[in-house]
Order: C-alpha cells, then sequence, then structure tokens
C-alpha cells in the first residue's frame, strides 16, 4: 500500500513513530540473531519483526504468499521474483498488523487494524527481535551488478578534472544511460571491513608500473535498484512494466581505487579499480515506501530518445550525507550534503536501456546509480570531487587532513525520506579500511 | 589423472577412439534426455554418460565424491567447488571405467580397468546416453562472468583500426592482462539462436543518435576458463594454487554489436554491444585433459611485474576454427583456423590478476580469453578483423557477400587438441541469427 505524504499513522511498536523505520518505511532485509539461520525481517522502530515466523503462525493467510514462506530463506529473491502485487499484499498485511490503528492508503482505502500480533505476548517474543541483537546480512544474492553513471554533475566533474572543463561532457552522456558490468562477488553487506587493496598502477612521471597498496582509496556515494521479476532473454522491459521489476532501493559505497583505476581502465573500463568491494546497505525501501517522495527529474535537454521517454515523476527526493571518521577522532564528521532529486537519469530509464537490447535480469540484481553529486561542493558524493583531485584537502578537527582515505578511517553513508509527520530512513552503510595485506 | 601425448589408451565406448571425446578427454557437460531432469555427465565418443546414475550405482565409491551425489545437479557447481583432487579422483575412476585396457599416466602409475560398467548391460542402458538424444545446457550457474582482452595480435589489430596503425597497443596491454567484468545472466550454451539486438547507435556524420536493430553484428571467437574452488574476499590467488581454482575450459563466442558498443563505449568500455548474449560449448575440458597440449606462451617483453610471473608453460596447443553458413548455403565455410598458443596472457596469469586486489571467485565463473587472433588475416578470429572494418568483404560461395553477420547466418566455433594417437576436442559452440524484435 501506498501512504501519502500527509500520512499521520503510526504503529505500536517501540521507537518506531519518527524514526527512519516507521510504520510508512517497512524495509526488507535479510537478518540471524542467537546462532539462527538467515531470514527475512522488517525494520520497525527499534525492532525487527521476522516474516518467517510470522508466516509461520499463519499470518500471511489471505495474501499472495500465503503457500510456500519465501521469507524462510538466506535471501530476499525468492520474495523478489514474485512482483508488485505480491509485494503489496504483503506490505498491507504488514501494516494492518503493526499499525496502531485503521489508516488510509493514498487512494483512500482503509487499511484495518489487525491485533493478533500485537495482543500475542509469545508470538511477539518470537517474531519480534531488537535492531541491536541481530546480525545484518546481504539482501539478495546478487547475480548480475551493474553501475551507472548518471549524476551530470559528478559526470561533469570528472570530466572537467580528466578532459576538458570547457567541454566536460562526452557527447554520449546525454543520450545514453552510460553504465557498466560491475562484480557481483565482492558485493558486501554495511558494516563489513574493506582492506585496503593491492595493485597495478603507474606513476605519470615513472617509466614503468609498480605493484602495491592502492594510495588513493575513495569512496563513492550511491544508491542502487534491486531487480524484482525476471523477464526472458530477448525480450526487453517497457517502462511501463518496471514496478514488477524494481523492487526496491539502498544504499551504496562504491569503494574505488582511483591509482589502479587510472592505470587499467583505458579501453574497457573500470576492473580492479573497484572490484575488491561494494557495500550495500542492509535495509531495502520499496518503491511503494518510496511513492510519497517522488519528484519530477532534472529536465532532459537534449530531447532523449522515444525508447527512454518515460512519463511520471521518477525522481526521488532523498537526502544522502557522508560521514567519515579517522581511528583519532571521538565523532564522524559530515563531508557531503546531496539528495538523490539531482539524478539526469532516473532509476526506470536506467532499466529499459539496461534491457533494451534483450538483456534478461534476474531477481536480486543491484543497480547501482552512479555517484550522487550535488550542484555544490559540500553536495559532492567522492573524495575525488570533495577534494578535486587531492588540491583541497579535508581538514579533521584532529588536525589530521585528508585527500583519499587512510587505514581505520570509517565512512558512513546515510538517506532518509522525510514527510511532515514521518520518515522513510535508509538506515547507513559503514565501512572501515583495514590496512592492505603484504603484497 | 593425466596421460602422456604419446597414449595409446582406447575406450570399449562407440566412436570413443579417435573422436573429439576420447578417453584421453572426458569432458563435463549438464545435459537432459527424454523429459529427465538436468545432471551431469561426460561425453565420450557417441554417448554421453549419466554420472549422476554411476553414483547411483555406488560407483564413486571410495572416491573424493563418495558422499553426496553432486552430479544430481542442474549445474556443475557443486563439483566444481571441490577442487583439484576430486576431480582426479573422479578422472581416474572414469578412466578405469571406461577405457579398454589397463594404461598408465603421465606419472607411470597404472590405472587398473575396472569392467563393472562395460560388463552391466542394463547399467549401460540407463547410464548411457546416445549424444545425439541429450539436450545439453549450460555447464554451470555462472556467477561471474569476465572477458579479457589477451591476444596481442587481435588488440595490435583493433588499435591498428581504431588508433593508430604506428603504434596500435596501449601502454597498459603489455603490463596487465585488460578485462573487463560482462554479463552473466545471458551466458547461453551453444546452440541456442541469438536474437539481434536493438539498440543506440550513432553514424560519424549524423548530428544524434538513433534507436533500432545492430547492423554490425559480428562474433569474437575465444575459449574461457570456469573456475573451480572459491577464495575469500581480500585473499588473492597465487599462481601456486591455480589448479585447485581453474576446473576446465570451453569455447566462447562473445557475440558483439559493433555499432551499439562503438557509441556506448567510452569512458566505462564495453556494455549493451555484449550483453546480449555470449555462448559457451556444453562441453568443459578439464586442464589435466588438456595437459598434454601444454607450450609455452610467447615471450613477454618488457618483464612483468613479479605477481604476474608464473612458472610453467601455461599455453595451450588448441586449434581453433570458424565456420559461417548463410541461409542460402548448403554447406559452412570456414573463415578463421588460430591457435590458442597464439595468446600472450595466460591463463593463470588472468586468475593471478584478477584476484590480484582481493576478489573473490566463486565455483563455474567464466573467465573469457578475448578474441583469438593469430599473426595472419586468415587467423583474425572477429569480422572485424577479417574483414578489416568492412573494407574487405568475405565472397560466400553462393555470391553473397559478408562484412557483418546478416539474419539466418549460422556461426560454429570448434576447437581440437592433436596428438598422434588421440584428440581431445571441445566440439563446437553455434549460434543462429535471428532478425531483431521490433524496436
Amino acid at each position: 500500500m501506498i501512504f501519502s505524504k500527509d500520512s499521520k499513522a503510526t504503529s505500536w511498536v517501540e521507537g518506531a513513530n519518527g524514526s527512519d523505520f516507521s510504520i510508512q518505511n517497512l524495509p526488507y532485509g535479510v537478518f540471524s540473531h542467537g546462532g539462527s539461520s538467515r531470514r527475512v525481517g522488517v525494520a520497525i522502530g527499534q525492532r525487527v519483526v521476522d516474516l518467517s515466523v510470522l508466516h509461520g503462525a499463519g499470518l500471511f493467510a489471505g495474501t499472495p504468499v500465503a503457500g510456500e514462506n519465501v521469507f524462510a530463506c538466506d535471501a530476499l529473491n525468492d520474495f523478489m521474483a514474485l512482483g508488485v502485487d505480491a509485494w503489496r499484499g504483503v506490505r498491507r498485511r504488514l501494516v494492518a498488523l503493526l499499525a496502531a490503528e485503521s489508516s488510509n492508503d493514498a487512494a483512500g482505502k482503509v487499511v484495518e487494524v489487525d491485533s493478533t500480533l500485537r495482543d500475542d505476548a509469545g508470538l511477539q517474543a518470537k517474531a519480534m527481535v531488537p535492531l541491536g541483537d541481530v546480525t545484518t546480512h546481504i539482501p539478495s544474492h546478487v547475480g548480475n551488478f551493474v553501475d551507472f553513471y548518471s549524476s551530470k554533475e559528478h559526470a561533469t566533474n570528472i570530466g572537467s578534472m580528466f578532459r576538458d572543463p570547457s567541454n566536460p561532457l562526452l557527447p554520449n552522456w546525454v543520450h545514453i544511460p552510460i553504465g557498466y558490468n560491475g562484480r557481483s562477488s565482492s558485493v558486501v553487506v554495511g558494516g563489513t571491513d574493506i582492506v585496503r587493496p593491492c595493485g597495478q598502477t603507474k606513476a605519470d612521471d615513472a617509466d614503468a608500473p609498480t605493484f602495491g597498496p592502492c594510495r588513493l582509496l575513495d569512496i563513492e556515494l550511491e544508491m542502487g535498484f534491486f531487480t524484482g521479476k525476471a523477464n526472458a532473454l530477448g525480450t526487453p522491459i517497457p517502462a511501463s512494466n518496471a514496478p514488477d521489476h524494481i523492487f526496491g532501493m539502498g544504499l551504496v559505497n562504491d569503494w574505488s581505487a582511483r591509482d589502479i583505476q587510472k592505470w587499467e581502465y583505458v579501453p574497457l573500463g573500470p576492473f580492479l579499480g573497484k572490484s575488491f568491494a561494494t557495500s550495500v546497505s542492509p535495509w531495502v525501501v520499496s518503491l511503494d515506501a518510496l511513492a510519497p517522495f517522488r519528484v519530477d527529474q532534472p529536465v532532459q535537454e537534449p530531447d532523449v530518445l522515444p525508447y527512454l521517454r518515460v512519463d511520471g515523476d521518477w525522481g526521488f527526493d532523498i537526502n544522502l550525507q557522508v560521514d567519515l571518521k579517522s581511528a583519532k577522532m571521538n565523532e564522524a564528521m559530515t563531508i557531503c550534503r546531496t539528495n538523490f532529486k539531482y539524478m539526469y537519469w532516473t532509476i526506470v530509464q536506467q532499466l529499459v536501456h539496461q534491457t533494451s537490447n534483450g538483456t534478461n535480469v534476474a531477481p536480486g540484481d543491484l543497480y547501482g546509480s552512479g555517484t550522487v553529486s550535488g550542484p555544490t561542493p559540500d553536495s559532492y558524493g567522492s573524495l575525488m570531487e570533495i577534494c578535486w583531485k587531492g588540491t583541497k584537502p579535508l581538514k579533521l578537527p584532529t588536525g589530521e587532513e585528508r585527500k583519499f582515505l587512510a587505514d581505520g578511517d570509517t565512512v558512513t553513508l546515510s538517506g532518509v525520506c522525510n514527510a511532515h509527520n514521518f520518515k522513510v530512513g535508509f538506515g547507513e552503510v559503514a565501512g572501515t579500511i583495514l590496512p592492505a595485506r603484504a603484497c
């Protein structure tokens, strides 16, 4: 179900109201606790609701997932594969179980409260785990990871630094949601430590390359969407079908070894400069939870080709933030505040383009947005841009300086949508840099 | 077990001796027949041996796969994950069951014949299916597909055509096995028809791009290796461990839409120009079967960095061939004869480089070699090179001309290693071009 932006609905669950994980949100993730197997849950307030337990208790009777327990799984893929009607049926049921009172959806339809869970302390004890007690895992088996390059500000910054400030965008950029295939095996859940990679690099003034620890380790603040239903190979997905094929969104940190990338990437693109790790947030926010925050995308000029013309407001007003904390700092410092609404190419255009040649998507695929940079230096989504190729180092409160990441640094991305009476938050995706292994 | 190149071992199975699928070969694949589920088999002569049936009959007792039936699977991944000791134990057992007489391995160790299968007509009826009756499937779930660019002749040809004939190789090429992440979801088994993709292209003299069917559809003759054991994220694989991590090799046709690729690929590399389909051969030849055909790789000059210095002869003497048959032709015409021994970068260097930044490989990953081109025009592995950017069209016996592929064309890649008394063949990987869908 879709709440309106004016929704005043509340939940009876501790800590839910006013939090990132409100009744209007209900993000999905995979967790374990106390040595349990992995299972699917929904975060609300300070609790994770174990959907596999609710399913076992018969609480999804009458919904499209009443049959097989798709939540007693180590990944969301099976649920993602079902499509939007199943997701909506489950969401409506969860709202009924978790809301404090009956409420209206955006279409005016009433969702009656079901007090089964609220009134059953025994079931709550089994099904509602304190958020602080769970271990979160990667939300899906990511079969295919694609990373786009869809922020005009970011592409312009990079083009200005490395090509021509007076003509920074390549000619294809305004016609194509440029992207490339990333490495799916090294997509990890937020909280995973990141080992500084080794690799081959060549200084501009050196005769030959050398091999050693990356010296220019960077972040990329991104979001990503997870795919829902599969399509058959050879069958493009039209924009009108996007709601069945896009399950939801999460935060993505596309860790980047700039020195490795620079030496290797011509002519076939980024490879080992990116493939050592990509972090995703543990909680995936559904498109229906994000619906109140849809906004128009930036004007696309020149006009895009007809296959990329997508009706509707497919931008999203999501506030994004990057925090950096060195090993010496007591608390993190915010180094970027930006918004997903700046993205030039929308997630639907990305999906339509990606499949326009017949490529098949699989449930649980991850499609990264590319670095989200805004119009001003404090809204740039990578250290490369924030420190402008190392020419404007960040001053940390400890007196330290940063042009790129140092060992021991922790980077945390967070994101939240703000309505008048509620928030829909993504939580965070964090990672701490560990020293390189001997190489 | 490893046969020497002088092996005279024979098999009692019909059609095996002198064929691609000899007792010295025993390639693995996944097949179904008569409505059965998918299972793992080995091709020999005109038969496929159903390993799941042999396992069920207890014939792998005493081998490392005696426990769970890893052959009653729809993919080779579980078997691939076990590592080289398990693969060798199974290979030795299969040789014992399928050889006509006891034989010596390359180390002089005797492999005694076991006549259990040969003498049991009932078991043969269940376990040995005519090759012509089976449906072959993709050998593994390909979690990650990487495509390298490891032929110096190919890279030189492309650089000569599109950059500078006097300086065709980019500076990094002789230092790095250049590669990129490909699309794993669209890796298909040989025999699958290929729908001509649609996509965005721009003519050099046009003001704006257009969207429509690819006009410059090409092949790339490649081989690929499938990975065995996984490594942990953050832990590079040293060359000495390669035998545990490389299961075997197959033929790969990396279908390429040159016009889509040309417009999209700067700066992040090939994307939709490649992702619509990649074909692999149904039969995977193990590294032990290929061992008699190992040869020195070409001299690498300048010296590679220490992490890429790999001892041993990791080139392979594999004769490769491309056949083209238009819809009007009665029989196919050979348009390329080349050899895998020309490859500048070896599969072990590719694996070591790929994991040098800590990237984790998974069992069943596919690593394509890049186009295999030899030194002469009749040994080039793509139409782009054979027809030199369309300037030297192929004349077909029907009077037709080809610069790139036309609808109805069938392309077949094949590969074989020749010893004095036996062959180790890869069979073939074929694909027929279907017209584009309305786009």
